[in-house]
């Protein structure tokens, strides 16, 4: 690239921080192109486009990327049984590679040096954005605004913000901001910092946005039937009407829906951001919290012991490098293999109860299955002989009983 | 001990089964002392001890264990962390050590040679008995009658069971045996094998004891706040109301009594056995999963975040130790003690709301807690300098720049 | 199978111990198959096969499997760094798995209803073949004399084998049998029992057979290079005099006879036994310790930081499940897939230095090195900008400095 | 502390780079006061005194840590089985933050607002030190000239700097430097960089300086006694003669003395930095290798086998924690506990055979052995039925039967 390339992709959402990140890379002289990810968030794209152009971006890219979003990012973590910190489903963490690898082929389309994004300092989604830069182009230059003093100076507070969109035209949007950010995506909408700053608050009803609460949820239950192959979800019955929905998307959005429906998917927790600051987040992911339920429950049925001792211990490495952006990297590439060698017999059946905030697995059948009724009987045999059990058991004593004779020398 | 020695100290539960094993060994000749654990089960004690009286028994032992329960083995598990395969909060694997400690401390003042069980050669409460047995008195000898060939081949099925107790008079209850086995303590009511051993059929709603159904649950939710303090519970605070319970057995009969009204703490899975078997388990736990729901969320605010790590790894692996029945061994000292270490900072308040099925925590303070709003808000400053975390992601690039390089050699 | 195949095919040695086994099943019934894997050890396999003919086996099978142990379990073994307690090579290990698997072969051949083995009840080797047998043909019954009481009974002592031995004209070697027990293949011999047993005694020099001492080995060192292709040896040169070395075999051949000279691979430790004993085993390894020095220094070149923290994690699974005999087994499945993923770029030079009992890498160098010479220049710059580490570090501060505040309060 | 606080703690070693950043700090207008640690280097400490007061240091302190380096950093972390990457003893990482600890002390003491170090931006130790720093007095401000700009645009090579140590009459040692960087304290000699950046260029004899070649150690194998209690070593014979040794720093100091004469541990390795860098370090750490060998043969004998696996797993943490700087952080805390509990029973004595570049322990012996000859005897029987592992096996093969099913199925 010479000298002169001053050509730069901005993740551009179409609110007002990115807008003001166009117009500024602009005066800096920069010639901005902006890119759209649409990843299911509610958004008129045409709209932001236009608002785009009109602000000066030499080309708007908006590309679609919810089937990838569902097939390669949301369903082989869910698979691999990614979650963070025990109950966060990753909403934001997954999309963001997603969004950084696109606009990372926009810049090299489009032969740019830079890409930019409008993520703070303090959050996970700039090392989500910039890992996945550089992993997948080590020599692409970044702009974080939030993290350049000239930026940094110039915008010291909101009024600042609003003074330079009153300058230069940008159109700020009637509505009164929210008192606290979002992200939304296919997966969830995410609800943090200002009034929910205080993990002391009660988070407040109206902020849940996708979700019926669980009180306004349908007083009957609902029962569905998911299948899955390889630890994918292929096929949605709809239990009472037959309804049968296939297709990886198509899926998804019926389960975002019967969750929204019955309340599903609600989370308010502290979490640990990987710079080492806590923060509250709410969260709503209705059709991630059926599929976490269901698959959770299959693993069950055809998953050995101890290859389930390894799935869990890889689940936890694999959600750490998801929340702290490592999705493209040396070590999750050998997880993720691993994770889906163990997906290879996760098959068949489970049936769900959704009511009012839960999806209970209240039912399962599989083709490899490693439930054996037999074996597992108490009554019949079936090639079990109980009398091993006691040389089983004076075996594993072994070890407690010469712990036992030192423990006594004390 | 003697050759004569023929005393053994049986685990008596008051039922059939236990009393057809107690007359057996009375006809084997060994003389038999009845111990009855008091965990918490509902349970006539004193019917079942004039019934292992009347049977032969030379004696006749009840404890009551349920305030050691609660507090030696329950809230150190839950404070640890402790779930079984993710979902399985534990209820008989925490009792059985318990009570074969109880039951060898009888054994020890009796100078009883032997201990015996009625647990089945299949299952996990065997293990859990006698490698207890093993690990407090190596050289104390057990019997199991349903791992003895000699007992095996005398009750082949049910109709010997019925046809022993009729004709040395043991009273067998009147009402139908469920068909289905229970185990039931302060912790939960396990409900499994018989009609429950298919994982494909649905468990009838009556099967369940212990909660009311989600549907049958008040439409009202009830909003509590559990103190904590070193990862254990201190007070339990009805906001509604302001009843306040303290001391370690109360609270946590008051934590049932909720997750019972409001339907909390079903559970319905298939999980593996020790032995190498999967089964299909049933389960109500409602106070546990109440408390389980608050300690979760404390530790968010109270917990480093690499501690966290450690946590999260030590729990995975003490859940398998207490599942397996390795409360009593060196390796659970050990992990015993660092889960302990990690806890001392855990204290503080956390809000619940109760509502058809869920414990909600919805708002948490703690004086020790770790998250500092200066620092997490996306506004304020507070001694984070967002230029720094540049640097932080460009390092942290660095291995992946590497890879790619390595990668594009292919 | 019918009720009449008494067929068993024995894991036959040519020993006074698996003689006597042989003739002992004869003469309870059985027609007896006797097999004999070539898995490098020392021995006269004619000899044995007309003893074992003698003495009335119906059958010998005698295979040899020394290639495919190199390349299907001592290579790919290494390649996972497995290494049993920080310290064993695990040879008798990994060659247990490929001989029960070839004798289930040959029952499954000569539709054997029966395999049987001479190994101990209180060893690792009966787990070993037993765990292979059921692992690869669950319905087939092992006879294992030695944890059968019939058997148990018959033969008390020595003395009583040697009865048997002189009633039934079986051969007991001229040579005094060693007062210790030995086991040999290609990857090592090992030595324990009898006069080893007591840990605090020095084991004598002249216990040791495949290595000279390193007080003999030659007093100049000798310098070899190694070239690795996906983990796994394809060459050996010797840099004095240019020798090259080419093929799995050959090369292991080669590596032996280098340690056996230079005293390489001596290891005399107490370990963990599967059955919860510890036992003391001396152990020479010579090819092994010197392949070993050599891939975990190449690996230092070629793996990713993050990649190596998975790979020494599986490398500790993968050495105990060698260790306790499950080899075939999902999780094995499992970990050795993620193994030779992470193999695929350890590839490349390694110079060692072999001298008096160890093997010095001294030199390495790889085509997919990740090492980065100007980046690790503590004077040239080469893309890193040492400004970045003053932010990465006060970012990993931010959470230290936390708990700093906490602790400050107690 | 006031706006006028310029005083800064300086990390002085007496060397030519700290002597150019101790002048460069007071010209910048600081008072800099010069902190010396002795961990055990080589150094002229009252030349390094002198010569810092009369470059302008207000005032030098000089510490002997040599004690409390052995007795609370290298003893602990040996006994936490503390190895990096399986082969680097941590010599530098140890020292690290116990100089940084006492250098914190003293600018508490002198109520200084800043510390300063010599380390680059592109190593491990600029991490020890700062994060240390921050650990113990997160308000403190840290001056790394290494990374300030400022001084990087003044120094940008060798010759920079001699010109500022001519001008301000910096002397510089007439003995040419060496071309490699060097560390050295009680622990170990580290080299790199320069000569030794490339990795596949062998690492000449002459750099080597703490210990003797193989080649020149003695003949003749010298054998000692060492005593373990708590996992630290508290007694060292010489068996030949009968020299004792006791006291912590002088059982340290004679270990180093063995290791040197007989040429002990030298590595040469590919290591992984926390920078995400590869760097190539030759070490030598005589004593520290003796030590390691005794240890981990004791841990052979008296921990118990689930325990040791714990122990692996916390080793493995904690020497990636003391590599990257984290000795004083709550992980480490938790760690350490649990290491420090594991060792209670680590006691008893390692007789090694020192010989050429190796340590070989060849008996052990210990009041807490859990080592049981009977049972690990395989001719006694000593309380273990060996028919028990027959049902041990069946009941542990039940997993891989259901296994095999499920495969065939495929």
């Amino acid at each position: 690239m010479t000298q002169e390339n001053k050509k730069v992709v901005l993740a551009y959402s179409g609110g007002l921080d990115t807008s003001i990140i166009l117009k500024w890379l602009i005066l800096k002289g920069y010639d901005v192109i902006a890119f759209l990810a649409d990843v299911g968030q509610k958004e008129d794209f045409e709209a932001a486009k236009a608002k785009a152009l009109s602000l000066g971006a030499s080309k708007v890219y908006i590309e679609d990327l919810k089937e990838e979003f569902v097939t390669d990012y949301i369903y082989p973590a869910f698979a691999a049984g990614a979650i963070y910190e025990g109950r966060y489903l990753l909403g934001t963490s997954l999309a963001r590679p997603l969004i950084a690898k696109a606009q990372i082929e926009v810049a090299q389309k489009e032969n740019a040096a830079f890409v930019a994004h409008g993520a703070t300092g303090k959050g996970n989604d700039q090392i989500r954005f910039e890992l996945t830069y550089y992993a997948l182009q080590p020599d692409i230059q970044v702009l974080a605004p939030w993290k350049m003093p000239e930026f940094l100076s110039e915008f010291k507070g909101r009024s600042d913000m609003l003074d330079f969109a009153d300058k230069h035209q940008i159109p700020v949007t009637a509505s009164r901001k929210k008192p606290y950010s979002e992200d939304d995506n296919l997966l969830h909408i995410s609800h943090e910092a200002g009034i929910l700053e205080d993990p002391s608050a009660i988070c407040d009803e109206e902020i849940y946005s996708r979700t019926v609460s669980p009180e306004k949820a349908p007083d009957t239950a609902e029962f569905v039937n998911l299948t899955f192959k390889n630890g994918h979800p292929i096929c949605l019955k709809f239990l009472d009407g037959g309804k049968v929905v296939e297709g990886s998307l198509p899926i998804f959005n019926a389960l975002n829906d019967l969750g929204s429906k019955h309340g599903i998917g609600r989370l308010d927790m502290v979490e640990n951001r990987f710079v080492g600051i806590k923060s509250r987040g709410v969260y709503e992911t209705p059709g991630g919290a059926i599929l976490k339920a269901a698959h959770q429950d299959l693993c069950g049925l055809t998953i050995d012991r101890e290859v389930m001792r390894l799935y869990e211990l890889f689940a936890g490495k694999i959600s750490d490098l998801i929340y702290n952006g490592f999705w493209f990297s040396p070590e999750m590439d050998v997880l993720s293999s691993a994770a889906k060698k163990i997906q290879e017999n996760v098959e068949g059946d489970v049936t769900l109860k959704l009511y009012k905030g839960v999806a209970y697995p209240v039912a399962r059948t599989s083709a490899k299955s490693l439930y054996n009724s037999e074996l597992s009987s108490m009554d019949i045999e079936g090639g079990y002989n109980q009398v091993d059990a006691g040389g089983f058991i004076r075996i594993n004593a072994i070890r407690l009983k010469a712990h036992h004779a030192i423990k006594s020398l004390k």
